[in-house]
This record gives C-alpha cells, structure tokens and sequence, in this order.
C-alpha cells in the first residue's frame, strides 16, 4: 500500500456488480423459474432489462416523484413492468415476491468471500450499497459475507452517487472520509467518493454485464488502487 | 420454542451487561491505567458511577438540553466529570480518548460468542443498543462478535426504550415486531420491546453489577424466554 495509505481503516465496497455478479444470479433463479412455469424468457436480457430500470427508478426518487424508497420495492416495481411488458402473465404474487428476493439471494464473485476474510484481519469492512439493509444483510448470511457492519444508502436516505451515503457511513464508523476507501467496480461510484475524500479503489469485473465488451474495466491513474479482483486488493492493501 | 415462536426470524440484542462484561473489562483496563500513571482509584466504584452517568444523561438529550449526541460521546463527557470528581488530573487528552474508547475494547461474558455462533445458524442475530455504530462495530470486531448486522439507537437519533428504536430495527430488517425477539439482561428493555410488539427473551447475567444481590435475575412469566445464558438460550430457540 502507498504510504499515504497507511491511514485507511476502513474498506467500504459496491455489492452489485463488484462483490456479486448479480446478473448471472438473476439468469440461473430465471431459468429455474422457466422450467417450473414452462415460460420462454431470455434471462439474460430479462437482468440486463431488470437492472436497467434500477438508475431511472432511483432517479424519480431524487425528482421527489416518489418518496423515500427501499431498492426491494423499487426493484418489485420495475420487476412488474418488465413482466407485463414481456406478457409473462402467470406468475402469482407469492411468486413474484420470491423472484423480487433473487436480489437477497445475490452470489458472491468466486474470490469475493476469501478476500474479504483476508482483508477484515487488517481493516474494517462493510457494505456502502443502494441495496436495502434487509437485502444487504440476508444476502451476507446467505453468501457467508464477513462484514464487520452492513450499511446502506437507505440510512441515509440517499442514494450513491449522491455524497450523503460517502459522508455518513464516515460519521458512523467514527472516521474521516480519508480513512475509508471505497472499493468498487464502476468508476461514477469511485469518481463521487473521492470527490467527497474517500480514497479509491477500482476492482475488475469484466463479466458483470455478460459480455466483457460491454464493461469498462480499464485501470485508472486517479483511482488510488486498480486491482485484478478481491485477492488482489487484498495482497495491494498489505492484507 | 414454543409454536407461537416459530415466525421467529431475527434475534436483537441488547449489548451493554447482555453481551459483554462492562464492569469486569472497565476495572481491567483501569487497573493497568492505575499501573501504568501510579493512580490509586476503586474501579469498580469508577466504573459504576461511568454507568450510573448514562441513563441521566440521555435523559438531557432526551429533554432537548442536549442535541442528538452519540454514547461516545457522552461516555466522554462523563468521564471527564468523574476525572474532576475523584481528582484524577495527570491524564493527557489522548490517554482519556483512549481510556474512554475502553466501551469499543468491552469482553464478551464467556458464553456469548459460542452462543451468538450457535443461534446465527438458525436466524438472524443482530445488535440493538445504544452504543453507537462505531462502538458496536469496533467491539464485534476485537471481540470477534459475529453479528450478521449490527443496529443501533443512533440510526434512530433516540435510545432505548424509547419506541422508536425496536420499531426502527423492525422496519430495516424487513420484518414484522412480531418476527424480533429482543434479549436483553434488563427488564425494561424487554418490556419496552414488548410494548412495541417484539417477542422476549431475558438472559440471567448476575454478575452485571458485580454483587449478585445488586442484581434482578428473577425469571418472569410475561418474557417468551428467561434463559441462564446465551447457551440456553440457543437450546430454547431450537438452534
């Protein structure tokens, strides 16, 4: 680690996407689904779909169109748009609630669990998510994620990018924003934590939307650590 | 467990004297202070007036005398009255920021992190007390507590047994009242928590104070669960 690094205690990291590979989850509960109900669905553009919704959503939200809202309930809100306008018309709500909790049951990335154990012997690790607290916390103990503390976006009210969620989960943790490094796979979310003085690091997840073209995974200068993926920060933070 | 307990999905703890030994671990570290600085104090006296600082003085940010204030903060501001008090002059700021983040350092009585181990398999186990995030966070990690989330007052911006606070941890775990069962060493906690719909557990820890005869360990017909420890109390919940 940089020596100017040596003050971080705290790693707060991105779930979706960079320490679950929510796409590939939402896929092999689709197609499960599929075989139970006899539907024809693409699954991988019914997630690709699902996911898109996600930022819009937050956005009307922001707007004041909506009030404060969990991602489960705005996630069950685009999860029946998308099922009406895909005309999948047999699901009941008992079933449509169990699909809306794939996001629960989210699974980790195949170096996600081992680097975070390594890591939380040198620094404090938590979630910093739009993901809900229930969410958070019934995805951890369902994937054996070894947070020292899950927070969230929805304790603040705010969603990321927004520079409440960077600034609050410092005050909780008793730290300066400079203590905490954010650990994420998409660069807006590292882009807005540094502006709010949280350091920075990139992890690689060339696979989040499918197809590796698709994702930006280049390393960056201005992000205070690149990493290959969970074991490889692990090994760049000195853990 | 009783039928009535099944729809049982999350265990909420009260942490100070439920979890871990406050008095025996501020006497500890006080004993090494007193070697360290060649004071002579009764801790267990000091540590007793430091709790009996608490409840009066969430009672002044209770009345508005006082804005929102974390415990951390208020444990310092008690400390240094007794300091004053008692005429204990020779300590730097940092050796009372570090004596006052002794609460961060609290051990656990010697069934809990077996017993929390044990019932984790079976539900949720998560914190509800008025430390705050950080002190929480900080003692499960040198406890090596193993929370699946950890909850406090301060997400709430009140103490226990103010309403509020079991409500709130209901709401961000997604459950209904009825799905939490408090744990706590304190009546009125458990009977806060009742109030507000959750399900009781008590646990005998009658050595809180010290003197067992300072202490009320007396089973109650209205609690769901009076356990002797947290190993019974995993016995009682099925896990």
């Amino acid at each position: 680690m940089k020596g100017t690094l040596r003050s971080v205690k705290a790693l707060v990291f991105d779930v979706f996407g960079t320490v679950v590979d929510w796409r590939g989850s939402v896929i092999a509960e689709g197609k499960a689904l599929s075989r139970k109900k006899r539907l024809s669905v693409d699954w991988g553009a019914f997630a690709d779909l699902w996911r898109a919704g996600y930022v819009p959503a937050m956005d009307r939200v922001r707007r004041g169109e909506l009030p404060w809202t969990t991602i489960d309930v705005l996630n069950r809100m685009i999860l029946v748009e998308l099922l009406a306008k895909l005309r999948i018309g047999t699901l009941s709500e008992a079933e449509k609630d169990h699909f809306n909790r794939v996001w629960h049951r989210l699974r980790p990335w195949p170096d996600a669990v081992k680097g975070l154990a390594r890591m939380k012997k040198k620094v404090l690790v938590a979630t910093l998510s739009n993901g809900n607290m229930a969410l958070l916390t019934n995805m951890a103990k369902h994937a054996g994620l070894p947070w020292d503390c899950v927070l969230s976006g929805e304790l603040f009210r705010h969603y990321k990018p927004d520079r409440e969620v960077y600034l609050g989960a410092a005050r909780l943790l008793g730290l300066r924003p400079g203590e905490l490094m954010m650990v994420a796979a998409h660069k807006s979310d590292l882009d807005a934590a540094a502006a709010a003085g949280l350091r920075t690091a990139f992890v690689r997840r060339p696979l989040e939307f499918g197809d590796p073209a698709l994702k930006d995974v280049k390393p960056e200068e201005r992000f205070d650590i690149n990493a290959a993926d969970f074991l490889d920060l692990a090994k760049k933070i000195g853990a």
